[in-house]
């Protein structure tokens, strides 16, 4: 076979990916791409350790393969769920010149791990969809999407919002809040701030709020867009305010500039967001 | 009526309390201190306004009438839930003399005040139980530990750990959580700091203790004790971690020492735990 013009590898910091769902998103790949693409799924992602796709040290060591691989071009994180923020905190002095020029893909529990290579200035951390989205609705469009970045840097699939010359960050709210003071929080200084959640009540929302909004690199922020809040059970009693009146409340009152909303989500329709790389910081 | 030894007076900085409750402990009270307390409930405690025992505003005015009130020895926190994060941040700048001699008693939502005030050197915050908590099993003698302390500083209402010579805080883990790097945290320099929770499911308690561990503030604490961590839900997968064995995994990779249990919780046993004053916290 030919050299594969990109070649990616998938990890699973987090939950376990099942097996079906790789060998689908395989299949999409192949029919798109055919041997332009290398796509290769780590065996560690089908490891199964309790909550996690293998022990913390099995995880840790198959991100460290992966990323530090000069045959991959990309690292595509299979799946959140939880579990990226319990990898080894040396595991990042051990990161080579190979990781450094790499992309690493992914969302929701990936924050963790984006925001601190982003932190460290490794490579370049993207928000953006994941192999286990196959499963959704149109989730294969979900899959070309993250590959058409990956493969051709195709500008369709990023974020309507996100400009080559604008920090941006994008954050599932709860990782975003319990990253906050850890070695996992970038400068968010002059960026914008996209910001979903799923699966929290409006009160757990506006708890989160007020913590994210009082820290102090937040506030230097340029502004926060709203993503998709899904899932939302039940208030008791009723919350009577909305996700975007909760965000834009506590905007306001830690003076945030509110920007209005963004196309990301734990959803199919989730878009590509990049962070700043190590030498777009410097601007 | 000749005037009572110890005044109290019951506010409701997040949900309301029901009337029946209010009864019943007013009752309690009658009945173990006839004259030598007197005990009133703020009427903002029964107000209703969504989720929240009246509005932002509402609950603020009446918690800066009742720590402002030199006719009061304590302001007694109605109930948890959500909410005493919301109210305005200017209020912390309108307490008088009369607030910085009092008791303030609460715990699970309250920590947001009870921090703040201790942060500020405002009076003397204190964890332990609330009005609420009479309508729980065994809530009659919560009641009367919490009174024993604010009439008569019985020592036996203390968690048994906690000693005159020694900084303490108690606090819910995803309280505490959100309120690291606000105007809520107070300094943990040389403090035992006691966690407990309620209806976290394991991996949120596991993310929360990333997040609190991580921060420099707690790494100074003298060490962690764990409370009860009650009503875990389900996790799928199974977790295959305790909350003991969560707590500990995550002191130790901070190098912060487990000191073992703590006798608190959302729970008929909550005992008492008072913060350090504006004076003990210059030890």
């Amino acid at each position: 076979m030919a050299r594969a013009a990109r070649s990616i590898v998938v990890v699973a910091p987090a939950n376990r990916l099942a097996p079906e769902a790789a060998e689908k998103v395989a299949a999409i790949a192949r029919e798109a791409y055919g041997d332009r693409l290398r796509l290769d799924f780590h065996p560690q992602c089908f490891l199964a350790s309790g909550h996690f796709a293998g022990t913390d040290e099995d995880r840790t060591k198959a991100f460290l393969d992966a990323a530090n691989d000069p045959a991959y071009h990309a690292v595509w994180f299979a799946r959140g769920g939880y579990g990226s923020c319990r990898l080894g905190d040396d595991m990042f002095g051990k990161l080579n010149r190979a990781a450094h020029l790499k992309d690493y893909l992914g969302y929701s529990d990936m924050g963790f791990l984006l925001g601190r290579l982003a932190r460290e200035g490794v490579g370049r951390s993207v928000h953006g969809p994941m192999p286990s989205d196959v499963a959704r609705d149109g989730g294969e469009a979900s899959v070309l999407r993250a590959l058409s970045w990956l493969v051709d840097r195709d500008a369709t699939a990023l974020e309507a919002h996100w400009r080559a010359d604008a920090r941006a960050f994008a954050f599932n709210l709860k990782v975003l809040s319990d990253l906050l003071g850890t070695r996992a929080e970038p400068s968010f200084a002059d960026a914008t701030l996209m910001i979903e959640d799923i699966d929290e009540h409006h009160y757990r929302i506006d708890r989160a709020m007020f913590h994210v909004t009082s820290s102090e690199n937040v506030r230097r922020c340029a502004g926060v867009r709203l993503g998709r809040f899904s899932k939302i059970p039940e208030n008791d009693p009723p919350f009577q305010k909305t996700d975007r009146e909760i965000v834009e409340y506590w905007c306001a009152r830690a003076d945030i500039p509110f920007l209005g909303e963004a196309d990301i989500g734990h959803d199919a329709d989730n878009r590509i967001v990049p962070f700043p790389t190590a030498l777009s910081t410097t601007a």
